[in-house]
């Protein structure tokens, strides 16, 4: 059995690993951490592991955690994975970082849209992009994981194999996104009150959202240059989902076979991502509780354009699910293991 | 494999047992029953079975499906199951009848609170109530399972082990039971749409509803005697869950440990059923997804009577869930099978 | 014009009040108290009042208040409106208190479910109780109303009428009700965050509501004698609406005659209570936005209880329109007076 | 006062159209049309207006209709209204038609984009597109008004004086909106039902949507050539509200002051439209139930495009109350009457 802590086992995020880790027949979770509820029951915390979790909520000592377990979920803000990961601890765990630390190759660029210092940049180069499906290989053998963002995961997936093939021009790329409330963690604000966020949709961080500059250095990758894009992200009164409607100029002559041609060629044999029979378009309704990104698109000749929409459940594929499916590929594992949910509806 | 047909496999019970046994590492669907749907792909009716069932949908011949599967789960409207069940059939295939046809032992009860006239009255009393926790041992040797209602399941084992003890009074006993709208099904309704039934709250069935029978006749068994309750449901603008708030007087000088030790000796050591910590009270959100019932209670010394609060999945332990718990003891296998599920939250 | 002034401006229910008060023809909001908001614009913190309100919100000093308005609204928490009250302010302007200060006439009674000491006994055998229907001459020559709760508003209409003709025995009186999201205040807390009520339904405050000893107080002055009563509130995910289902044991022989016949002697004039058609009953839907009270009502004769449904827009006729109703008659003012309002549906 | 009638009075819009013209000072309704509910008391259907509408519906009979009436509403499906209207009922009526009928110039677009043929094409130069703020002095002296589509009010209102001004280049737009449910009517469909809905966002219509071809004229007209944009709609879990997110390049050299003195001019003495402050964007809890159309936008320096946001209420803006906007302007009344609602919140 892995033996598996969570730093920041009381977030939402964390929460879902928890959830899917109880049920994973090759891990076990030996440490929950959490710094606002330590010493409390977990099932005190939630209440939904009633007789399922027995364990207390213990701190945040990456140290004794490096000892106690094989791998390290952190679940935590910005900036601290990155002040806590050291030699030492590498060489003892596998480190599968949910926040942004590690996510950003220059470190410019981290420091300027999330406006802190990096406290430990020289990981940087080290830790692999966690999105499986491109990464896979280079996940095998890494010792520190960015685990990719959820608004990134769906936008990423989205568009790459159109981007790769040369497809459409990505500087025309606009990716409008739609997230259930759960993103917006379970800190006590009252913008994310129920009063506040039912019955009504706003966008938020117009221009300025952080996984901005991600979607562009992994979609830069694969077009082969920088590139800028606009992302503008959504608040939905719902608990889960991501729908992203990205919109980008097709390259001169382009056909709907070869962009139909495209993903097949990359996502063809991906068991978690469903590419949808033409005519269909993704719902979040359709993913919720699994791991699955579901894509579709449409081409409208008027303008040239395509639309493509990609859907997954934010706290699954686009947190804890991939978090789990990194998980499975460091330590060998079949990669649908434990993290093989059938959607739930409704 | 234990080979399993639905018939009415497109309505959202029988999508639950898809869902379900889809997992079950015993059991596969061979035949997915649907007279609305037939010979579509059952994957364009309910998407979120995009690459995970391949089928289409057939028809409702049960003689044919008899020759084909073990076991038929029923999640038909009233008077289905009980106009094509037979003895030929029941001797091939067990028979898991979510409708309520074979529920209610005295035929006349069912006749007047139904409206219809019972098609195979003879084989009522060889049907077997299918409440686990409860008929346990008559379940595992039964031909014909009546799967309990989704409030009868949360109504009747909140309040079993005080009426068994004769610690309340059960013809004080009023049932305030609220339920998610996934229990209207899935019929193009105008009550049903979403604008109808967001942002509301409503009682329906006030004084009639059917779900009153069988509640007073599983309680009259644990009571010895007759009984009468007032049942009231409620629609609530949310998914899944049923919460039911049951009122009853307590017989004179009981205690509050006289309580705790009836609950824990009926469910001390049941799996599915979780007895919260005092001063804990159940809520729909912490066993959404799940095959959990959990139950609190409060004794009010002021008017001597005890509010019981029983919290359940509709679609679950209310529905598909219990269906294949029953499943599962019918054919010998440990309990938890395939539904032993964390509950989601959010 | 009547100058109103209002003390806690900023919650969602002095927020009301600035709604109606806005478009009431013979009144104008001069002073917008809130202690968390202070100096900020008003329309910054409820920016539904772009363009509409200019003002910014002052602090809460109400002897100032009380020089400058004719009406003083203190939608606060409980003790705050009683630790301000004297005799000159009250001989300058008309205190209308939201809060439960002055609603229950027993002190011990008050300070025992409050758990806090009153702070000015003196003024509550002044005050009247201002729910508008049954005490609306009192109201007139008052200088101070309390304004009931919300539950107790809709709690209290439903079976006054019952228990004042003796049609019911008060002590069989059982109220199972529902609230919106709304009622539980704008203050950040984690149990109110839009995650963690949807898709949710639980009760709180099992035997230990506080508007329980205000139900039994008021239907108590009906009855001619103490009574007794089980009140459940229960948090719905919706934003506003109370539904009460009450269950109540009828006195031998009455009849559903007779029933009818006294909500009509109470009621039957009454323009903010819509006794509905036989075989109809309350949904929250249907009264969402206005201060109306839907009442309606089926008997079981099997056990001979009556089961009455209420319903009303806790913001509304539970709390902000009736307030305004209040200060229609203290004013001398049609009592429609600005909250004539058809309900918002959908 | 006017005498008001309304075809299609059972929907959604027709609806909102009685909640409103109800409390009309200078408007009465004395005909409720309605094909499906025609003899049954109105508020039996939409119970809401219990004790407010005492009519019953009545049949469509539009030439009866013309002679009882001074205005008339359609709220109808597409093609009706210009079945109906002949010169004789033009001679005797205003018709204020909240289908697409009349909405667009070349019939041949209209044709196309609804997949039906016009019945009646010599009225639709006469007809004046109803968009209040723009087309006011035509809409005061005409016959025959096209009341905006809810999504296009919004989508044109939001872009308009920076294609009117130049500012952007008009066929790089691209406007993703997203709509609450009763957009979709209250026809019984599976697809609205409110578990499909619930807890789900999906996008529709994509590339086909026929508020597409009303957007690209009117703003056409506007830029003064036809263009060509994408309009990608969004159906979102919550009974009212739109919220359009347009995208633009803007054209070389083009400032921020330049886009806010853009929207100054037009709209900085409209009533009903609210320009944010900067850095504020609007959201559509903050103009449910209200007549507003809230607009905000921010430059990315990044891309040179603007992301414009603009937000109102479907039913009222984009429906209901821009009909009766209309019907102020037709009949010589202040603009606001009847209509000047302070948003709803929460």
């Amino acid at each position: 059995m892995i033996k598996a802590g969570i730093i920041g086992s009381t977030g939402y995020a964390g929460a879902e690993i928890v959830r899917i880790l109880m049920r994973h027949p090759e891990a076990e979770i030996v440490w929950f951490g959490s710094r606002s509820y330590k010493d409390m029951p977990y099932a005190s915390v939630f209440r939904n592991m009633t007789n399922i979790v027995d364990a207390e909520c213990m701190g945040e000592n990456m140290d004794e955690l490096a000892d106690a377990v094989d791998v390290i979920f952190t679940a935590t803000p910005q900036g601290l994975c990155a002040s806590l990961v050291n030699e030492e601890i590498l060489s003892k765990v596998k480190i599968i970082d949910l926040s942004a630390d590690f996510r950003i190759k220059d470190v410019a660029v981290y420091e300027k849209w999330y406006g802190i210092t990096h406290p430990s940049p020289s990981y940087i180069n080290e830790a692999v992009y966690g999105l499986c499906e491109i990464n896979r290989k280079d996940i095998a053998g890494a010792r520190l994981i960015a685990n990719p963002g959820c608004y990134t995961t769906c936008s990423i997936l989205s568009s790459y194999p159109l981007v790769k093939e040369g497809l459409i021009d990505p500087d025309t790329l606009i990716i409008d996104a739609k997230s259930g409330t759960s993103g917006a963690g379970r800190g006590a604000k009252v913008a994310n009150l129920y009063c506040e966020v039912n019955e009504s949709i706003k966008a938020y961080g117009v221009t300025s959202h952080r996984h901005t500059p991600e979607i562009e250095e992994q979609l830069g990758y694969a077009a082969g240059r920088e590139i800028l894009v606009n992302f503008t992200p959504h608040l939905v009164p719902m608990n889960r989902g991501i729908l992203a409607t990205s919109y980008a100029s097709l390259m001169p002559g382009v056909t709907a076979d070869q962009v139909q041609q495209a993903y097949e060629k990359y996502y063809g044999n991906e068991y978690f991502i469903r590419l949808l029979p033409q005519g269909e378009l993704p719902e979040t309704r359709w993913v919720e509780g699994s791991n699955y990104v579901d894509i579709g698109w449409k081409i409208d000749p008027r303008t040239n354009r395509i639309v493509i929409l990609g859907a997954l459940d934010n706290l699954v594929k686009g947190a804890a699910g991939q978090a789990v499916q990194n998980m499975n590929i460091l330590f060998g594992l079949d990669e649908k293991t434990g993290i093989d949910f059938v959607p739930v509806f409704p």
